[in-house]
């Protein structure tokens, strides 16, 4: 099954935003075993995006396009592909039904523009969307499926999940299936992982291994394909286990899991609490804690304190250390630790102060600087590292490299 | 001048990279006035990445490639595009004498494959390459511009930025400039703001007038089209004018400008400070507040208090309001904002409370349900929401929304 996707938008051809509607397709589908031959992106011009329809329908057997079905006069994807495909548009009560109450339940009326929505070609199957307004459609005509969804990535992912997927799974099946393992490694850099797995890298064509290297972390990815997901299970299997024996104690995420999530469940395993108190993070640390659902389980809080006064009033750091080691130091940063951990009543610790720029730094304590406290029952640690990068990159960095130590605190004192 | 960008590589069909190439060369083409009218991208696979040639020679004045120009078997752009183009390829000693100096600088062999990056077809231009081994080329035939850049994002901007742009203007000049201006309207949803000004958007041609949905706000961007900034400047104001007169309140953000760096300039103008208290956001707000560079002269800090004991040990909620009316409510949002304000002794507080999700919905208090509270000198306010989407979805919603009503507390007690 050879698949063309069509991305529509002017904002994607003036680059103002990336296109990530095409590689999650691509991603999703080749998860399928589908072939993603092509990705195309056309502005909001009927005439190109008329010719761009033609050409994909006359060189792959599935077309999906993303964007252009909103209420708007921009909006004109489906109207075009209905033109291509010689059918007529055909209004659908039932879909206006569904918008109105999309609107109704969100206290918000309906206009008249999105009365448009409500429109199909003639013979098309519909996707409802409880994402959004905008319903998707799925076109059959000469042996080709021209499939439509919405634009904003949110829609257009839950559409995908719990809609087209299936739909294509039910018309066309699963088409062999390619299966990846991802092994995130947090304290080896690139050319240390490339010396260390370099000979398995080359050496394979299925299951292939690759390196990535991530913000923090590097990432070897392992992918196979085989008929069914078992038999791509079983190649990929040997492969984990040799990377495992070679680099054991490094590996500490798989696949998608984030830091926050290998916290989660390694808090939840020890069964111990967690608060922070974050200064150069600002609350990002406390924020990614709390992305993963049910982390109301292990985690009280954090205490974000952004100025001298505030670190001493609320976490109680001496003014003395303030004073003498500024508030950017190991020993700020330990005061700070314990005094979370004894406000928020938590087993565990962790604090963050550095400066993350781009004003404030100085020789001696440069842009980047970062001091990260764990507190705990065994003790208190504080790690010093100088992330690369502007101030939004210095946090993530920060609060990520925050959430490893946590771990690895725990990890160790598990044994 | 019509520009189609082809990027290449299977890894891109897999969804394993985001395309951000044509993201970057759309933006920087489009500075320079040039029209970027297709991205196409096409794997290692000789026939189509030559259909993909022919069809992008046959639409667009400027081809840019990106990618294929390495030393493996996979690497076949500038190959293929000689063929396309009826050239034979050359040999070109002084770029092998390049290259075989890259690696030395870098204490590295260079392996006979590399020989191959200095083949170019007969008569091409030649960019070399300080960031990397491949060379990038410019190929004149029939009026038509065809041009290779390497495919890694670091060596095919630093290609754009020190050869392509300079060639580009050298041959073609500046097409005018394009300059846009993005209004942000947060109290208004996309139909709405579609009534507001439909008869702009349709009216216009230079400057055009287009909507986009965000996630929790709606842009209005006027784009002008002219010889000159100046004359492009001067086109867009009037259609500002005559949308602040439509809008006046609704506008609050200008161009990038953040919901954050929104609420500092409104803070500094009014010379107020600002803390928060945090439960569904869990340190979003703060972390969002102090991506600003120079927060630190506003922000306090953030209480993040997920669990009651702690909203009540720490900011002070009453326990009859918590077992009353729950963590989630008006009232708790009111104490939370009250008790921030006085623990941080700032001037103004933001609270949030709410069900993020995916668990914990009631019928009467579903996922995406949030309190915002605002507390300040001129009383209290509470706000309440629905929001869509998924966990952090919703946080990133609500921490937004916060923003913007702190924002519009601080401008209606201004006058």
């Amino acid at each position: 099954m050879f698949v063309e996707i069509v991305t529509t938008g002017s904002e994607l051809l003036l680059g103002e935003i990336i296109n990530d509607n095409s590689r999650f397709l691509s991603e999703e589908l080749n998860k399928l075993g589908y072939f993603v031959i092509y990705h195309t992106t056309v502005g909001d011009n009927p005439q190109r995006m008329e010719e761009v329809l033609q050409t994909a329908i006359s060189r792959a057997d599935i077309i999906i396009t993303t964007g252009g079905l909103g209420p708007t006069q921009g909006d004109m994807t489906k109207e075009i592909a209905a033109k291509v495909l010689h059918l007529p548009m055909e209004y659908h009560p039932e879909l206006e039904e569904q918008i109105r109450r999309w609107f109704c339940h969100r206290h918000r009326s309906m206009s008249p523009n999105n009365e448009r929505q409500a429109m199909a070609a003639k013979g098309a199957y519909i996707f409802t969307n409880e994402a959004g307004t905008a319903p998707g459609m799925a076109i059959h005509q000469n042996g080709k499926l021209i499939v439509h969804l919405p634009g904003p990535p949110r829609e257009m992912r839950w559409m995908y999940e719990h809609r087209l997927k299936l739909y294509l799974l039910e018309n066309f099946g699963s088409q062999g299936c390619i299966k990846s393992l991802i092994l995130k490694v947090y304290d080896m850099g690139e050319s240390d992982m490339e010396q260390a797995v370099m000979d398995l890298v080359k050496g394979q064509s299925n299951p292939t291994l690759a390196l990535y290297a991530k913000p923090g972390y590097v990432e070897l990815r392992i992918t196979a394909r085989a008929a069914t997901e078992e038999a791509a299970a079983a190649l990929l299997r040997p492969m984990e286990y040799q990377l495992q024996q070679r680099l054991h104690r490094s590996v500490i995420a798989y696949n998608k899991e984030t830091m926050a999530e290998v916290l989660g469940r390694t808090l939840l395993s020890a069964r111990r609490t967690v608060s922070c108190a974050e200064s150069c993070t600002g609350g990002l640390l406390g924020s990614y804690i709390t992305d993963v659902p049910g982390s109301s389980a292990y985690f009280l809080g954090s205490a974000v304190t952004y100025c001298d006064t505030v670190k001493h009033h609320i976490l109680g750091v001496s003014t003395d250390t303030l004073e003498q080691f500024s508030a950017v130091s190991e020993q700020t940063a330990g005061e700070m630790a314990r005094g979370s951990r004894s406000l928020y009543h938590a087993d565990i610790a962790i604090s963050t102060t550095g400066i993350a720029g781009p004003e404030g730094g100085t020789e001696e304590k440069p842009v980047g600087l970062v001091y990260t406290g764990i507190d705990g029952p065994w003790g208190m640690k504080v790690y010093k590292d100088i992330y690369v990068g502007d101030r939004p990159e210095v946090k993530r960095r920060a609060a990520i490299r925050a959430m490893y130590y946590a771990v690895v605190y725990l990890l160790e004192n598990k044994e």
